[in-house]
């Protein structure tokens, strides 16, 4: 892989770097948002930025808003392009992080082996490396964040879907076809709903990302059940964020928080799963949903996750938590792969 | 560790005693019986004998059942006990290797701290190790079974409850408390029956074990449903093993085949998850169930995982295999281990 080639190179060069160790530039695409940082080597975020993807107007002009991100955000840092020595990116699908390549993007029209490493070159030519989101993330979390010194951890991202990343003995683990950490597409309701734009059945994306909390919501009022929910969004074609969801949470929606203890009900009968199977040390939760409604979820999950581990012994130690990074760890996470010039972390 | 550190002398004088590397003997210790066997080099049985464990007897009597099982196997392999070089044994439950101590033992009355080491000892001064029952089997499938060479694969075990190993990069994974692989414990349907004996819900033991198949099918008969399992079961009072089963669905009795395919369709949901977590190279499948039915049961199980996973790509090189070594796995793992000394076997 030529890009860890020349990270090897410069890993050699290290010490000689030592005083002026440079920043790295962290992009987190999203569908819906692109974020852009620029990270010293601590993990410390010194400037950011934040557009609107627009995925339906094709990669062409995503690519371009992507760099106008990057530049805002060495901008608002105060720093010039010329002191960025690498760039990483987390992306949603499949990514051919040999070649800098996006093989295809999850609700991205047009994303099919896209070149992103070229246009980050012409943009500025030093290492660049693209990685999956949630792997780049859990890096983060693992490197900067909770999961610091932590052996053996999963992290769960719940979002509009759910993702994660497992670490085994300090490396995230990728698995015999490089896409082990699927963890939303763990089976806990056999024969439940569909996932929502997906094929499979009852899996913890189908029943507590936001995306199913949403169609379950949409459901409940079409049926007739009373919910603030209108009175909080102005147009209910647009999706119910998590951040609405929150303040309907805190107005007292019996229905949204019925929904959602749901979910985290079922979130800790996935979490015990993830702690029977794997006995990790930690399970660091994360995505939207999480950000916006922390312990109030994270309470039930932890709860309903001891209830169902078998091993009761220093169950105490097995710790379930929230990301300290937040919305921050595909950048950190990016950035700090694009130092290293690769996802391993000990 | 002790054990371990004779071991590693041993090995070091391993060309010295090519010409004649000895016998191990390797036990399996179960709630209905006790198997033994004497181990060649190559994982080959050349002795094996078998009894019931009689566990109501107590600790003391079912030890003396154990050294007369091993005395046995080796009078069946025409060895004397000079020529075994160690003894290894895989027990179900909470195993404290490094002091060859049984610390609890599954439906086994009084096995509390348990210090089988000494007994073992006192009939034959030679290393022993104990572990883990399922662990011990994977180690067996791994070194002289069909997950010889494979990386990372998933061993699940279908008895009366269901248990597993997981390998991770040629090692037995452990995880963070050292209670990694109870598979059995993931949840596949939130909210569903308990286990039987266990305070776990909609585990996937819960659903397809051969425990939570027998109780489905005791209460479809007290409800009046039509089965010929009275004609092959002459008192109703013993429990329905995997070969009875077996031969009920070999008499095409509807009521089991319907319960015993929908025990496979969650085990082919509980590969999916596995699948979609752990992106394994193979999951290996042992245990009663699966030795009674084989293909009649992976048929299902393997088309229900691929049609949940989720990333089809070179999907057909995840192999979802029948073990190898079948009722032998435990006796082969436990007398390879004490070989070898540990259960890592790269």
């Amino acid at each position: 892989m030529e890009s860890e080639r020349i990270y090897e190179k410069r890993g050699q060069s290290n010490v000689a770097r030592k005083s002026k160790p440079g920043y790295t530039i962290g992009v987190d695409l999203g569908g819906t948002k692109i974020l852009a940082g620029v990270v010293a080597e601590d993990g410390s975020v010194v400037g950011a930025a934040k557009k609107r993807t627009q995925a339906e107007d094709g990669p062409e002009a995503v690519l371009k808003r992507i760099v106008k991100t990057m530049e805002e955000a060495v901008g608002t840092a105060g720093v010039s392009v010329a002191d960025i020595t690498a760039i990483g990116m987390g992306a949603p699908g499949v990514i051919d992080t040999a070649r800098s390549v996006v093989v295809s993007a999850t609700n991205m029209p047009g994303w099919t082996n896209i070149d992103v490493g070229k246009v980050f070159r012409q943009w500025h030519d030093v290492p660049n490396l693209i990685s999956n989101d949630v792997r780049v993330a859990t890096f983060g979390e693992q490197l900067a964040g909770v999961g610091r010194g932590v052996k053996n951890f999963i992290a769960v991202f719940v979002g509009t879907g759910i993702g994660g990343g497992i670490v085994v003995d300090g490396q995230i683990y990728v698995g015999g076809r490089g896409s082990a950490g699927e963890i939303g597409h763990m089976i806990v309701l056999a024969d439940g709903p569909f996932a929502v734009g997906g094929s499979v059945r009852g899996s913890i994306e189908a029943v507590a990302s936001r995306a199913a909390i949403e169609r379950d919501l949409r459901a409940a009022m079409a049926a007739g059940r009373e919910t603030i929910l209108p009175q909080l969004i102005p147009d209910m074609n647009v999706k119910f964020t998590s951040s609405i969801l929150a303040r309907a949470v805190d107005k007292g929606d019996a229905l949204t928080m019925q929904i959602l203890q749901r979910a985290a009900h079922y979130l800790g009968l996935h979490a015990a799963s993830l702690i029977n199977a794997f006995d990790p040390e930690m399970l660091i939760y994360g995505g939207g949903v999480i950000e916006a409604l922390g312990e109030w979820m994270l309470a039930p999950i932890r709860n309903v996750a001891k209830q169902y581990s078998l091993n009761k012994v220093n169950l105490d130690k097995v710790r379930v938590v929230e990301s300290k990074l937040g919305a921050s760890a595909g950048v950190v996470g990016a950035a700090l792969m694009a130092r290293r010039g690769n996802l391993v972390a000990s």
